[in-house]
């Protein structure tokens, strides 16, 4: 289901191709979240007219509401929310982890307490794949425990020893039912966890390769560990992966960040960061961050960006201030559609440049003039 | 400015068409409305898409926020928010009228409280026409009093008054100024009152044309009265308004008024009315209104309605419904442009019918599917 198209020579950055049930997936490849069946303030048209190739999709949420009984009936989550290409969903592991005091972690699974009705409930690795079957993904998640940071050694070893339990009965459940998902069966990803302890990882990679999945995500990073360990965890775990099965970065990152993990071997990602943040008003440009509402937009006629899709390039900063300072929904719409581009674009042509042989000069050329300092 | 097409021989209904300084529009036409310079949830493609012609903009929301200052330095309303087809403003009588105990009527203007920080402003004939002619509107309306339902014929009487008083105002205001809409001038349309009054709704159209404008419009309608009411309010008004110069009922109505309005001999139409009700979970379809919010539609896999446009007819009642529960902004964008198709689609059904000689069967058919009691 994974080749390689092309490798940097400069470094450990690499273009490859997925072939899942749903399409062709070109790595490097950003993901958009769609948490609750729907990429937030977007049509499912304008993600295709974006050059979006797969979203995510979040079983937690899906499975509380409106139920993955639910959604099998009207056809799976493709059809259900009218998206046509490949889907990943994630495992519900990390949303019931969040859920902080309301949660507990028992070798059967997760406790937690529904955030929408408070009703006591059960997640187990039987489960999550049960659901994500029933979601009809193209790729599922293992279920894992995410240790927080910082965790001690002996907590993340115990707790790594728990995720490698999960992932043996995920791949029972697996082998017992052979999920399939439209044309093709369902992929399935394994997470190494282990902290920032390397040897912790290097355990995770090696049991996970040894189990035989399709693909292999690093968790446990973005999760308040300096941008330094997060890096590590990935240099830590991307010699014990096969080649030749993609590698995901969970919930990553900033531009520059998705750079350095390109350069360090990761071939997918996701964020809510290009969604989230433009609902605060933040766009993404070339030169930073841009925060629409400051009164510095207040009459300025141009583009968020010189690289602004047409979708949203007619619109000025002053117009789109005035939308967010009036509370209408078209500037949610707008910054989304933008940042979406934005990082769409940007993984797209950091793929291009490995192919053309030009990485490293793609990638220190964006980095230095998205972190020069701005103008005096 | 106006010419006619085809009258239908059995009402008083009537096909048009303005020539306005942006471009044509054919009449009975609908205008979408567009608060604070953006049609709530929707790109002004998408308004392009739906075949919208003119959209109307409110005077006294943009004056608050972002100001006519502003907007004329960005290049009036049209480039500001990238609208490049006809636009009408109001006045911001209505709005100011709205206010109730916040404002308090003069001869000079309205005295009121700013709704956003409480500070005390004045907005005169004179200032509405300065500030409609900053936005740069295709048609400006005149600034007038709207007398509440139910008033006293003494107080309609004094209300209409001033009302013409401060149409020549504005008249004389416009003289003086000629404003100028893109390529061509600015025109002008007169607003009927009277309230339930016959003589006063025939003097004050007959005042009106005296002092000759493009157009005139029927207010004081939709402000609690009765339907039969507001029907005889356009009964009483229409007959004194000239046969070839626009007619326009003001913030009016359901899909079986607009029809009831265009049999009246109305041409054009503004209501918030599709935004407004598809931000509450509530789509127009054929067989009349339909709550999504509704458990009936938790497993519905048809779409909301047999004529609905195909940017919504692929979803699904049953993924609408959960988009609701779960707050998804892409709920309240497919319903408003759901009732946006919904309502242009049935005005430019009007139009042609009347050009086919076939309104009253149309009129008909429509209503009587739309207010069929529900199936038991």
């Amino acid at each position: 289901m994974f080749s390689l198209d092309a490798t940097d020579s400069m470094s450990s950055a690499r273009a490859g191709c997925m072939v899942l049930p749903h399409g062709m997936v070109e790595t490097p490849v950003f993901m958009p979240v769609g948490t609750q069946g729907s990429v937030k303030t977007l049509h499912p048209a304008e993600l295709e007219e974006l050059g979006a190739q797969i979203i995510l999709g979040n079983t937690y949420h899906l499975w509380l509401r409106p139920g993955h009984a639910l959604i099998r009936e009207m056809g799976g989550l493709h059809r259900f929310s009218s998206w046509r290409k490949p889907l990943l969903t994630d495992s519900g592991g990390f949303q019931v982890w969040s859920l902080g005091k309301l949660r507990k972690i028992r070798e059967e699974g997760v406790h937690f307490q529904n955030h929408l009705d408070g009703s006591k409930m059960l997640l187990t690795p039987e489960l999550s794949m049960e659901i994500q079957a029933a979601l009809g993904a193209d790729i599922a998640m293992l279920f894992d425990e995410c240790p927080p940071y910082p965790s001690t050694e002996a907590y993340a070893a115990a707790s790594l020893a728990l995720t490698t339990r999960w992932a043996r009965r995920c791949k029972d459940w697996i082998s017992a039912h052979d999920p399939r998902c439209g044309a093709g069966r369902q992929f399935h990803f394994g997470i190494v966890q282990g902290s920032v302890y390397a040897d912790l990882r290097e355990q995770s990679a090696r049991a996970l390769v040894d189990l035989d999945f399709d693909g292999y995500a690093i968790g446990g990073v973005s999760v308040g560990e300096p941008e330094s360990e997060m890096f590590r965890a990935i240099e830590n775990a991307v010699p014990f992966l096969p080649h030749d099965k993609p590698r995901y970065a969970m919930g990553l990152g900033t531009p520059p960040q998705l750079l350095e993990m390109i350069a360090r071997g990761v071939d997918l990602f996701d964020c809510v960061m290009p969604t989230r943040l433009a609902r605060h008003g933040v766009a993404f440009t070339l030169d930073g961050p841009l925060h629409i509402k400051n009164l510095a937009h207040a009459n300025d006629p141009r583009p968020l960006c010189e690289s602004a899709h047409p979708h949203v390039a007619g619109f000025s900063r002053a117009y789109l201030r005035h939308l967010f300072r009036a509370g209408e929904i078209l500037a949610l719409r707008l910054l989304s559609f933008h940042n979406l581009h934005f990082f769409l674009r940007l993984v797209a042509g950091a793929r291009e440049a490995i192919v053309a042989g030009t990485f490293s000069d793609y990638k220190d050329s964006f980095i230095r003039r998205y972190t020069r300092p701005p103008f005096p």
